[in-house]
């Protein structure tokens, strides 16, 4: 079977494996799609070498087809799911507590631990959720990136008729944006590429554009009070040193994007002003079965975030496209192709 | 009568200021203690020549006697008070939300408007907050700062059992660090200066000094998880590198010191272990009625906290003994003296 291998930054081959013998607690899956997320742009950079090995099999935005499962572990052949690539000890203060995505020994399938970037791929069936049949393959393959904007919206307790000012409009910020206006909040979006603006108003966002002075729309757009929540989702130091000046008292900004170092945050802001700052990583179970049913329901339109899909041979290219910037939102491997 | 006025940078003048003549809703103060606080030194530099006027009275640590009060106000001479310093409009967001002491309009006395380093004042009733008679002078006049303190660990929801790591032990750190214990918490305090490492010893509080490598430490005391809390009060951009490396997931940083400007911290620890930061300024009115009830009890000792008091006519030099560090905690100006 055909997968695709990780040989170093900025270098994907495309060979084959082994078909993998599942173990008795685990599926195998045919996988359908993968999506290419901002973390697979940092290890084709070569970031996250320390992680992913030579020769490792990334992905963990993973759609797939059940082959074959055991019996009674209310997963069957046909089904359709989507997989939580987390694994974690259960025993940890993390783990106890309930934050087993933060497990202090978490390996994440596609980093930490080969992922779905390959024809077939043996999960542990506990990793599975069932998406309905209602859901088109794309659909589901943005199932994961939707779970991470639920779980963001949901950590930053926004409320109806809050006022969120969304920082970067790639795949996250547009999925946080229609999680926050699902719920009530009156939303933002902060976006300098035309092409993904374009994308976002006609997803009926309201965005800013960098010709604006962003400090100043928000004081203008809250009456001087800035906004309840700010989502920091650009990964740039500048966002990070303006994300400040733009919340309210006692209000929220949210870090979601990956600063790989350390960068200047006004504190004084954070003081004078009692603002909580948080980050969000990932996702809960509940965060991802609320994910399935917002898809499902069309209450978040996830499909026309889709901006290209191409097949398993391609992942190279489609990540230089991705970092090339430009007409790219999300971009699928689709392995069915 | 006395008053010291604030003439620019490093110079305070001690020269006569006509009796003041109460409002109606305002108590005449005969004032006997004011505290000189890290606001105080950032005011005695220059730093807040944008709010504090040249020829203006600071003091915003003022335990005073009540000379004259309006009948039926609740309050009467004799009374022994500690002053709350903020005005507030009572109507913006920040108001209604019930943090008043982040008004939009916010007046600090003693910054923004005339403060206690003067012989007598005259405040509103609405700003006045009794005194037991067992509380002395001196253990009086740390009320304020105690009611910082009270605020800080009460917005880190700080619980029986938790670890905590105060960064900088100051006048503030010292008393956060009380408070905390007094939760319940196991409190270790960070402070490099040899004369506050003995005084915090003193009180029962253990300490870490410079020679300690400060992430070793809190790995082999939380058995690798990183601390509850960690609250930042030394205004250091060391400490604010650090701060994010000491803290469990899920963990709290809160920032207690003022940072004058953007200084680096590592959002991606923010991130990864979904840690919460948030500012903690002033008090609100439960926070001073703690503070009183702490300092009455004993449970906080304040008192050995005071290194030093000084007559009215030498505050510039309380100042500038306080800014050269060394056998030097809280200094309170003695108006009685």
């Amino acid at each position: 079977m055909r997968a695709s291998f990780y040989e170093g930054a900025r270098t994907f081959r495309t060979g084959s494996q082994p078909m993998p013998v599942p173990g008795p607690d685990e599926a195998l899956l045919r996988v359908r799609r993968v999506g290419i997320c901002g973390t697979d742009l940092h290890i084709f950079q070569g970031h996250l070498d320390h992680r992913v090995p030579k020769g490792g099999v990334i992905g963990h935005e993973t759609f797939a087809e059940v082959v074959q499962a055991p019996p009674g572990s209310g997963v069957r052949a046909g089904d359709r799911v989507v997989v939580e690539p987390v694994t974690f000890c259960g025993r940890c203060r993390a783990c106890e507590m309930g934050a087993t995505y933060l497990c202090y020994g978490l390996k994440v399938l596609g980093v930490d631990l080969p992922g779905g970037m390959r024809e077939y791929w043996a999960v542990p069936v506990a990793r599975l959720l069932k998406v309905p049949d209602t859901l088109g393959d794309d659909q589901a393959a943005m199932i994961e990136p939707l779970a991470v904007a639920v779980h963001d919206v949901r950590r930053a307790q926004t409320q109806p008729g809050d006022t969120a000012l969304v920082l970067g409009g790639g795949p996250i910020g547009a999925l946080i944006a229609m999680v926050a206006r699902h719920r009530g909040a009156r939303v933002v979006v902060a976006e300098v590429n035309p092409y993904r603006v374009g994308l976002l108003e006609d997803l009926g966002l309201e965005t800013v554009g960098p010709d604006v002075d962003l400090t100043r729309f928000v004081q203008a757009w809250t009456e001087g009070n800035g906004v309840d929540v700010a989502y920091e989702v650009t990964g740039n130091p500048a966002a990070a040193r303006l994300m400040t000046d733009v919340v309210r008292v006692w209000g929220t900004i949210s870090v979601v994007a990956i600063h790989a170092e350390p960068v200047p945050v006004n504190l004084y802001q954070m003081f004078a002003r009692e603002l909580t700052m948080h980050g969000s990583r990932l996702y809960s179970r509940e965060d991802w079965e609320e994910a399935i049913r917002l898809a499902a329901s069309q209450a978040v339109t996830v499909a026309p975030l889709v901006s290209r899909k191409i097949p398993l041979e391609d992942l190279q290219q489609g990540m230089e496209h991705v970092l090339a910037g430009g007409a790219v939102m999300k971009v699928l491997v689709d392995l069915t192709a």
